[in-house]
């Protein structure tokens, strides 16, 4: 073995605790999700990473098509599967205003959904605002909601106590991250009966009658209930392959034992490489342009702390 | 004097070489634009910057609000004024797809605009792909088009040859930076006469009666044909006084001679005063989930690297 | 038998034919397709309509509902639920400019896909330039085009030339009528093999390994490959409920052996029925504005030639 | 005198009482104001109308053009000519949501406003609630919202009791009709103070010092603070062109002494001499397909309850 593609870190942490020696010879280690990419800046902090990691998660063709332009399309194709609801006129709550929040708030206030937006983070919030979202706290709005879609990474962000005052035939479901945003854990209690009626679809019903749609059992929508287009597929593809080359092909000294970010060129090729399919025409710099901007005419043409 | 608060860096450079004995005992420099800002750099890299400096350009508040949603208002602002052109069916190309341009992009589709895009950046070229504009050489569309809008920071983006290819009554207007991107230099020539048709407004006529209309002499249409909301300059001021204060205030030691960004606390405070405008409230964490995500319950909520 | 009610005019004709006597007893006709009204007006025309038929096919409420914001939602969920396809810079041509076109140009382009139109009519081809769109002659295009959208209500839209033209991977579906508008018939030649890849998709495969993507078999998408949501059967339920109603109801001789539209207050009635599921709080005219606008409080509050 | 082209009927009136016998003679009356028709339908409807006369502010052409997309444009000109306000994030309530309610909804959404909607008929309400409009009374939003528009046609749409409840700094102005919308006159009393602050501005100033900022004194928008582009002129004066040469053309007896709409394929004709500017191509009508639509190849292409 001499690399690791990983998706997660459970391969890593296998080889890592089972062969030692094996994990100490390898090239270096891909990992592109947001949490075997904590477990690899964890291992660091450690002093335990004794291998270079590239962090393929965080480059920009992975974090802008993979969550911001996949999801914009998913969140739509998820929920009608699912449930055939129409958006037009409905009151939606996005929970986080992330890549994933944009996309999700992007696609359905397009569709004559009314977009609310909660937040933690004043500038996110602030975005929000300026793309013509509410930004409100759950609990003020939780009694007309239309249906809650969670973005935020985080846990618990839909408790019990909320999913008791929604409104009857709302639905609730997650973008974000695991199964940990909203306390499905909560609702299977004895007062409440579930009743699965399609497959993914479960509607909790309450003591009074009252129903909540419940998506994926609180998992991942758009891996549940939507497909990934096969254009999305291959920029994460060509982003890892890409990873994996240049780790074995660098020189020396290059890669310390440390988590990288891909090389902003490389990002660019990948880019590049997609471009095609759209019958997409860059313009080349001249050599008195690239002079003036003081960049090379093959890039990397931006700087390292460049937004997009 | 104690510190520096620039626009350009021309105060500093004047400060630099006719009083280097008080340069040198300034406790910072705060520089808010991008020329300005490269010239820090450069003194940087010179080993010639004996003093902290605060790169406020590169903020998040300002890039995003100062440049996107800024921009996104002042195209229609600028175009109008002048011109008085009915948005509705033209087909414009933007040149250039970072902030500025994504904003002017946005705000001339949603008014029923056809719009192309010219990028040298691939990954920037997706993302207008993504966003549904035609990636296209100028040369490509230069017969066709009705309105060229250059926001690239870079050159003669629009030379001689293309103007003299334009159609009659079409525009062409600079929202990027300095007056560089369209070579107004090359029309200033015998064959060609200038008709000043109202402030701000030029027609270039060739000798065929063909005319361009040349808007603000190539210099910045929104800072020379629109206006600055106050909610904006309250953003910039906040963010500088906020850099000064911070470099004013830090123990010994936290600010070296060198470049740096505004701290994202800051950027965070900064955005979390302008919320109550618009009546947005912020959701807080719970300890428990400040825990699972590693944060601190008041921020900074991001990575340095994250995008917005 | 007291009333007939028919969608497409097939239970009309057989009725009319073989029980003329029954047919000359009933109350009324209410009518809910273009082509079953089509049918009653050749009937009325020919002095053969010896009953009051009402069209509730161009009720505002079904035009509106049925078509434009049911169309704008099923067009996605069509193209998703068959194709997976990605819509963020997908070149797609839409075939007719009406209700259904706008509906499915509306979506599309805010899902950023380069959206063009082909129209026969002026005042929509006008209309489609104002929203954006470019206005084309399928001919123009036909090579570049990823998917085509057929919403015209005619026949051989796109033809079998057409088809010989378009690119590998290319998607043509319809949203329009019947299964006339895509040409089918002519792709049932035996130098060209179809393989049914799922229900309702067809790859049709050229001698050189070209495969074009038939969605339906040409037959009409939104029914055959999405669902209608409960939301728009509600209205046209309605609508036809009230239609019936208002025949049997009505005194003696408001409506003669003609073909009618729904009274606008009814069709008034059948909006404010269903404003309640989204929470609308309508205003109430007071007596001073009612006088002003020369309206009665409850309307009807616009003239019939009212456009919406 | 052969015709009458008139705009508000003041013109008509005149010659009607002061010379009744040129009025008999004249060819006919093309007027192309809501006021000036309305006028005219009392006239017909009194017996009094003696010669033809065209409603041309009904034909297609004028309400979406001169209405829906001119409004689209001009409420965002107006509003930043006169107060250089930034639209995101703004709580905009629009009274009305017609043809120019429309409009103003679109662009300000669009950019980043957060748009509510009030609505006296159920039809235009529970089109707002498609398009993600919140439908609500003004008396229930008044106190957050921070620019009031009305587009309604009708009186005191905005009362003083509610001018009184606006909060310090928001803006009301008028995009509908006349200047009877916002009750303007109540707020002349001696308790409020007025400040010109520009030209077309005024602060009305509460005793505790509120200022509510009302644009061109509750006269139109669009036409006292922005401009009429060049397109829609010629659409509307192109239309009063070929009406006149109808009337004057037309054979005996085909136009009695009453009102009448343009004919459609003169609203079509309009159309078609304006694609020209947006290089847009119309697609032919074979003959097969016209025999299947039973359309003549030449239109006109729709029914008249069409409404586009």
């Amino acid at each position: 073995m001499r690399q690791i593609l990983d998706d997660g870190g459970d391969l890593t942490h296998w080889v890592y605790k089972k062969y030692p020696n094996v994990f100490k010879k390898i090239r270096g280690i891909v990992e592109e999700s947001v949490t075997g990419v904590h477990r690899l800046y964890q291992l660091s902090k450690a002093g335990k990473l004794c291998v270079p990691a590239m962090n393929v998660n965080d480059s920009v063709t992975k974090q802008k098509f993979d969550n911001l332009y996949c999801c914009r399309e998913s969140i739509l194709d998820g929920l009608k599967r699912t449930t055939d609801v129409m958006f037009g006129g409905k009151q939606v709550v996005v929970c986080g205003y992330g890549e994933v929040g944009k996309g999700c708030c992007a696609a359905l206030k397009a569709l004559g959904a009314v977009v609310s937006v909660t937040e933690i983070d004043p500038i996110c919030a602030l975005q929000a605002c300026m793309d013509g979202f509410r930004v409100v706290k759950l609990n003020e709005v939780i009694r007309q909601v239309d249906v809650i879609i969670t973005c935020t990474g985080n846990k618990n962000v839909v408790t019990r106590d909320q999913l008791d005052r929604m409104k009857n035939g709302s639905i609730v479901c997650n973008m974000g991250h695991s199964n940990t945003e909203i306390d499905v854990a909560s609702l299977r209690t004895p007062e409440l009966t579930w009743e699965r009626v399609r497959s993914q679809v479960d509607h909790v019903i309450w003591p009074d009658g009252k129903r909540v749609i419940l998506l994926a059992e609180g998992r991942l929508l758009n891996l549940s209930c939507s497909t990934v287009p096969t254009f999305v597929l291959s920029i994460t593809a060509t982003t890892q392959a890409l990873a994996l080359i240049e780790l074995y092909n660098a020189p020396e000294g290059r890669y310390k034992q440390d988590v990288y970010l891909l090389p902003k060129k490389m990002d660019e090729y990948v880019a590049s490489l997609h471009l095609t399919t759209f019958d997409a025409h860059l313009t080349e710099l001249s050599d008195e342009q690239a002079k003036y901007l003081g960049l090379n005419k093959n890039g990397p043409f931006k700087p390292n702390y460049y937004r997009y």
